[in-house]
């Protein structure tokens, strides 16, 4: 009988009890053997939709980890707690998979890259969902096999639905900022798509609080802009926004010097389009979970696979930094009004106003 | 100084109207020098929008005809005028541009033709607008060079936008039926892609009265399916429909053995897209006229051309013929229930039950 | 723990072995616990993919249908034995998923039917994927709320890519002609829309062969198009071709008499468009698989809940029937050129011309 | 009989000769009655398809001026001659239509808005295409209706087709710039979307040569990305580029605070979609005129009608000049690699460093 790789979920939030969905019913290589959360709604809704099927559930994140066989972790709690717990699995030796971010702090990210780095035999993946999602993979072929010639310029956005209700306000508290929350999976791909020794250069970010007023509480923003140059003669420009209409509008564009490639130009929930009196209409995912969910299920999968077989990881968590301190500056750059520069190190360049 | 054609115009009803205007505004080497109606609403119109630019106005068609210096007549009034003004024009030696259909009647259309050849010095030329139309000649032109390999199969509609009132049971008194009116063009398109000489081999044709049940007084349809084979190997099948929701919906395809043309499969009124709470929306053309004017008045500037500078029209009054012959066999099909088979000459076979 | 159900495949060819894999491990709730194969190669095939995995291998089909605790069957051989292959599992007590058609003959079907309604205590469904298919499922959900009023008329067609090898002739043996095999999905859309009531009145079809010429030796042909209409007022019309260049091309429009639905109007891979010096461009689905894959693992999932939870199939066999009938219907009139029509029974009305 | 607008066109170059022709051709109220260009290479051209209508030839633009009965003058030669033609012109009581930009230096825009002010009778209109472009005029239309809620975040692009000889780099010579000479379209358009009265706050823009490197001779790029805020809290951002594969492409997204507007997210050339073997392919317009060429007429005979109905002009000099002003910055902030501040009256904040 072939083996199945033992996993944990820790964190059974939204997106948590989706990893541990995800890894029970749609990972066939995989096994959900335990699962984690410190609050007992979460651990109610286990009960009934995970311990059925054999998931030993815990309220201790020490004890969970002591699970017997337990291999794999997924980190998929609150951000606050990601890199704490994620430091705390490869201590424990296991491989990890942690949701984005590691942390909203560059410091606190390098730290977990160091601890990893230690033990190499363990797979330690910063989950950037696009990654894995089957548009944006066929973008990076096509990319990597010449098809649009050089890139030279990205425009990507991620822009979530509005809410009546005060979700995005409460999220701020912790989220880092539009940039680092939302814009982040743009940084990303501006970094996989240029090449992750794409050295930042220079970074402006401006934005407003069109609908969602209280975001100024946290210095944060529901529409916000941004431009990235790259030392490697590249610029990426970034949008993020709380506000759409009618669902979730991400799209991405890579201009190369021969060619352009556009991701969800023309988005879509399905193929379903209406004739009404007033005109043809389309629905589009309402939100990031409806837009890349198979791509969810694709990063569980890969995941356990790259574990199972000894595979690399499609991708290091440098990278994943690098994306965090991109988004730091751009949200620092919003928050001071002022546009950074890098030196080709990548370190920011402080004018030392009082030498002048 | 350059020659200007000298231009009347006969109906200036919705369409004739239309014409006119194209004519006096927008042919450059035009004159429209006269126009007739009886009507005399559609004479206070043209005292206001014509008489000011020259335009002198009959409401006689003979005394029309004979205004002084008139080369060329646009025959726009009502369709069982069409034939009989086209007749009297030609024997008065005017160049002739005559809206489609040239009849409702085979025999009539033949007629016209005969008189027409008799003097081969004047252009006469039966107005499917489709012909001028810029996305179906951009198709006609690859279909030509090859770029589909060998047509084989067309499908095209006509499909008009719902109209509360009793236009189309009105309409249906005179214009020979849904077959005839609407898919007209899409079986001039049939012949224009499959070649002129495609011979007619067999015709089936099927409708409904989905929502105007009183065009069954008119033996016609609001929903009508037809499929016409032709001796060549191809295949052509319609839709025509008086329902359309958001509005003029006309789209063909053909499929050739090695790729596909469509045209208008995505309707659009222009190049807006609106998102909205319920999704993304784009509006499309209300009319006909909405869908084709640009054609129109490339139709009035060839004409224009062709005669001024005696070259050959687009296409000949034959093939303006046979695809009447066929929307009058489709209608047959329909209203008796009937496959009908014809010949490789393109003669309906009868089948004399009696004799079996 | 959870109970699983005890599947077992019959068939590991193409289409089999996808369906073995979709329950071996995208089907949460069932166990793939027996595979049945009579060909050497396909039981190689799942020695290697399916054993490890604790399938348990049969080359004998009354072997397989014992295997212990087997519960349901997956009938996914070819089309020849579909029907003898369900009888049996039924008369062996098993819940039967059978891949559509149950048989090219009517009266076979029927013969299924009788016999699974004798068991009422076992789920017999015929796969109709695109009933499974997300976006012709949001399209009956419209339909059913009124979205488009009363449907009126359906347009429906599957269209392969063309292919090099004679993979379609050697197909035209067992197929039972283009209209069953393919037109099958389309026919069955149409009763889903237009309700299971609807009666068949007529039924017309043309076809040709434009490059698969040795088609026509078992009365085939590469390109046909059909027009049903119902005793209940609705006319669905229908085109199935061998020989589109770029890939799957499965549209449907369904028009109501206040609205209309296009379901899959652009056909397309993914999200990505590619800007290049002749224009954009996009790829679309290469094969049915690669349009329908969910809807295949939805079917999956969803026979399995109907059994385990007994609850009802989503559809019933005698649409099953139905469409066989009219797919038949639509073969006949191809090959003797004839329409046919059929009373209000949905009984062909024959002529006798003897009596005439 | 109806009076006809005596206009002259000054510059027969590329884009004058289309206007001479616009308002030969296509402007029914308009008569062109003079052109001037003192290349005789233009006249030469001018005397072919000019002349035999009856318009008269100078090459000498004081006498073009003072041709007998000329009213309005359209000033379409090199952008270094606009303002000074405009202001002789308007020194010689003449209507102008001036070719946008009025100038690439503020001030002298500043010199020609007095000058035109002075004489009110007279209509002076900076030619700016997109406004009379239908879609944009749409979108214009909804957004005044407030179908997206309030206007906050505009993007928009201008972007060439890449063009293999030195045409971009010879133009960068008098152009101003990117941001002048292409994205003052955009400009123009956050302007008229975001009100006239939208005062700077802030200037980014970077850019890269990625294909046209000999354009940093002239302190340009062929890719630039800029960011403005103005002090009504609304954002625009810019991407224009002068090496796109398929044509141009020029997209603009007006984001409300309860909706969107998509201008021209996908482009195309007209209704057609050709399937290939390598997918589903349209083409794209391939030159700014190809894209705007109905604007350009609309914009000659609205700006007939206005002189001859003495109707007020669409728009004002004003925002010709603070679109300049604007381009002007971002070209700039693109020289400097500095953001730049303005008051809330539009004056830039100069930091004096020297003074810290």
């Amino acid at each position: 009988m072939v083996r199945k790789l033992q996993v944990g979920v820790s964190g059974l939030g939204r997106m948590g009890a989706r990893h541990a969905l995800h890894f029970l019913d749609r990972t066939p290589r995989a096994e959900l053997v335990a699962a984690f959360d410190p609050d007992e709604k979460a651990l109610a809704w286990a009960r009934q939709r995970l311990k059925p099927y054999g998931t030993k559930l815990y309220s201790d994140y020490e004890a969970f980890l002591q699970h017997p066989g337990l291999e794999a972790v997924v980190v998929a709690g609150i951000t606050t707690q990601h890199a704490a717990q994620t430091i705390r699995a490869i201590e424990a030796d296991k491989h990890v998979l942690c949701e984005k971010p590691l942390s909203t702090s560059v410091k606190i990210c390098e730290d977990v890259e160091r601890i990893a780095r230690a033990k190499p035999h363990l797979k330690v993946l910063c989950g950037f969902s696009r990654r894995f999602d089957g548009s944006y993979r066929d973008a990076a072929h096509r990319i990597k096999r010449g098809d649009i010639g050089r890139p030279a310029i990205l425009r990507s956005q991620t822009c979530d639905k509005h809410r009546d209700d005060d979700y995005f306000v409460q999220y701020a508290k912790f989220s880092g900022g539009i940039f680092v929350d939302a814009n982040i999976h743009d940084i990303d791909l501006a970094l996989w798509y240029f090449g992750a020794d794409s050295i930042i250069k220079s970074v402006t970010a401006v934005g407003i609080n069109a609908r969602l007023t209280d975001l100024s509480q946290h210095q944060d923003v529901d529409n916000g802009v941004g431009i990235v140059e790259f030392h490697n003669g590249k610029i990426a420009y970034f949008y993020a926004s709380r506000m759409m209409a009618a669902g979730q509008i991400d799209t991405t564009e890579i201009i190369g010097t021969h060619g352009k490639i556009v991701v969800n130009g023309n988005p879509q929930k399905n193929l379903v389009e209406v004739h009404e009196a007033n005109g043809i209409r389309r629905e589009v995912p309402q939100t990031y979970y409806d837009r890349f969910e198979e791509a969810f299920v694709t990063e569980s999968n890969e995941f356990t696979e790259c574990v199972l077989d000894g595979k690399e990881l499609p991708f290091g968590l440098s990278g994943a930094i690098t994306a965090v301190k991109i988004g730091d500056a751009l949200q620092k750059s919003l928050r001071t009004g002022r546009k950074l520069e890098f030196n080709e190190l990548g370190e920011e360049i402080v004018e030392d106003k009082a030498r002048l």
